[in-house]
């Protein structure tokens, strides 16, 4: 073995939707062994690998060193990253699909949305470093093993609760070397509250709306001043959480929304396909997070009871 | 002329869908002369007039004295009540379509949904009697002149602002000998506010909930709690308005709503059927009147705004 290869990364991604290859392959791009699991497209994945379409980036094909079932078929000792990806959804106990894959010196990195949703992991997995990570990213699957991706594309992480180690670092170089724009935080959670202002708005909206667009929601009659107001419950919740966010946020990132173009959001896409959504990773734990430090925050309890209630109609929970 | 034909009351009728025909057919058989103005089914009504299937009242045929396109067709003079049975939604214009029809004696009676939905009516015939009623009733148009009436049936109203004046009572005689339950009041505006408890907070989350009946909006997880503070601001800008309402009303209206068959609310109907939803009426009102009591209505803004988004969607106003 030569050096070279000694100092190889190996990562592990658990959950290779389209979010999940994307990284991969800018991670295999920058040098890592990278492996998968992923279930619904294993022989498509095993034949040809992914192909990913990028106006960015370029077309990519990522063929991961191992392409597995499940995490226990994983070869060669434990990962030196765990990267998951899967949604925090109702049903889905991420503890449980990770177990067999962590080894003492496997960092766990989570790629996925919500506020609140790492204290699970950290608890299971209490001597193992943690990264938690938020994409800014607008993939999809189109085809089995074919992800076109549309827009952006950066990386937000640091480790959490907080901090900014040697190997987060590495990370980040690793995904540099990718493409991937990365921003790297001492203080994570102060970030997730900054996405969650506009997650746990736009996307209960966009779906208790009818399937709106980002541009629809700002356009309705008192749609913005609307939207502002959510935004504000989230950021008083962020505040009394210990996180409080710059006061220009929301200002900025309404204008953001207005000058992008139209915009579907996770969740109305996952509704519109009778998909699971992350209710409560994003919107649930922030009006959770209200109720526990007394926060008045009844356009978020609507947003949520409403939510709550789309869900009991369409049994997708 | 006997005396007999000499008093009996001369009624118009405009917009004869569903609860117009089942009131009509009441005050026919309650002795009345009823004329109507359906546009829709002019001719299925002209040759066969309405067939009114009550479990209640039984089988009623309803055949006007008059069956008029135009309020301007009615013949014999102005009509003692003109009973205005329109839906209150944008781009139809009350007024124009009474015009031709009120007469210097002529009532004027509103049997419409919604809250302060009178002040328009009472300018534009300042000089008439008006009466504002309250259907409590669940009938629905199955075909071209044909009507089912499924539950209750009572009205409620009083003279525009107050009071009772004795062509109201004349008009509750005529309707009780037709087998209408009627609550004369003295202060119509706290009984519209009471529908309203239940009307501007069950109606749009039925639509935003993903057209849900009423059990469901219930049972959902968080439902009955955000039915219930919903309800409590409608109270607070009643009372704003100067029209306090029982302490007790909520919590009769959830009792009532629970123990009651589940029930789709006639905006989830409209809904459902592409029709334009009463929901300036019913909620926009009840949302202005708060904004103009400076009360804190942080929940049915958030109704409101999700409405608008809605129909901004569906194209339907």
């Amino acid at each position: 073995m030569t050096a070279a290869t000694e100092a190889k990364k190996r990562v592990l991604i658990i959950g290779a939707g389209a979010i999940g290859s994307f990284y991969g392959a800018a991670l295999q791009a920058g040098g890592a062994d990278v492996a998968v699991v992923c279930r619904s497209e294993l022989e498509v994945v095993r034949e040809q690998g992914y192909e990913i379409d990028s106006d960015s980036l370029g077309k990519r094909c990522f063929r991961p060193s191992q392409t597995l079932r499940e995490v226990s078929d994983y070869q060669g000792g434990p990962p030196d990253y765990l990267v998951v990806c899967v949604k925090v959804v109702d049903g889905t106990d991420r503890v449980a699909l990770m177990g067999n894959a962590v080894g003492p010196d496997t960092v766990i990195v989570l790629i996925e949305n919500g506020i609140e949703i790492e204290a699970e992991i950290a608890q299971a997995f209490s001597r193992n470093e943690l990264i938690s990570a938020l994409a800014f990213v607008q993939v999809s699957r189109i085809a089995p093993g074919k992800v076109k991706h549309f827009a952006f594309g950066g990386l937000s992480f640091g480790n959490y609760p907080s901090g900014l180690s040697d190997r987060a670092r590495q990370l980040g170089k690793l995904l540099e070397r990718g493409g991937i724009a990365c921003t790297l935080t001492e203080d994570v959670i102060t970030a997730r509250w900054k996405k969650c202002v506009w997650n746990a708005v736009f996307n209960p909206i966009s779906v208790l709306g009818g399937v709106l667009d980002t541009g629809h929601i700002l356009h309705a009659e008192g749609g913005e001043a609307f939207v502002r107001r959510a935004m504000e419950e989230v950021a008083a919740v962020a505040a009394a959480t210990g996180h409080p966010l710059s006061d220009s946020l929301i200002g900025k990132l309404l204008d953001g929304t207005r000058d992008a173009p139209l915009y579907k959001t996770s969740m109305a896409l996952d509704f519109e396909n009778g998909r699971p959504m992350e209710v409560e990773a994003i919107l649930g734990n922030a009006v959770r997070a209200g109720r526990r430090e007394n926060v008045d925050i009844p356009v978020l309890e609507s947003l949520y009871a409403l939510m709550k209630m789309v869900q009991l109609k369409s049994g997708k929970h």
